[in-house]
């Protein structure tokens, strides 16, 4: 029984901001991401438990976490070592800009 | 019926890159965030659409939408009106800093 799985935990790079991607955390997860600073998500399709970067090399440094207001949803802001997606683009929305600017400058990364 | 109900929808304010709040969207509420740029969520505990400060009058204007790698998480980049968190604070995420930054620096907006 995993009580609290948030499916709302995205992660944003230190400094820029950008939105890198979007993981799944439960409690044991967010308990190992907090206490050794590496990101620790919970895989649905493998059921495990999985450090990013471990196999990839492309690793999260954990540097803030934060929990909303209902206590379902996680930012978690973090170091990136190389590209966040495993599609190996530098973050998970880069390819899909369903709206674009009103004002039709070209997109840069998420702000 | 929604066929896809995506709980993973990050709304940053543009330019600063705070992470505002964390709302539900299912395909009819994406529809109408694209096709007016008022955002728009799927209330889970009132079963109906909602538009974000249409009774509070805390708006959210919707600059740019991205869709992620798997096409099950959202960004919405918004200016938004007033406080964007219903306890009245600016985000949902000021309150709970789990993670502090490592060298201990005053914490600021999440980045």
């Amino acid at each position: 029984m995993r009580p609290i799985l948030r499916p709302g935990t995205h992660v944003l790079q230190r400094g820029t901001g950008e939105v890198l991607m979007v993981a799944w955390m439960d409690d044991e997860a967010l308990h190992r991401t907090l206490t050794t600073r590496r990101a620790t998500y919970w895989s649905r399709s493998r059921e495990e438990y999985w450090v990013k970067g471990e196999s990839s090399g492309h690793a999260q440094a954990v540097h803030e976490v934060r929990l909303d207001c209902d206590g379902d949803a996680l930012v978690v802001v973090v170091d990136q070592t190389g590209p966040a997606c495993h599609t190996g683009t530098r973050t998970c929305f880069d390819a899909d800009v369903l709206l674009a600017p009103a004002d039709a400058q070209p997109s840069g990364p998420v702000r």
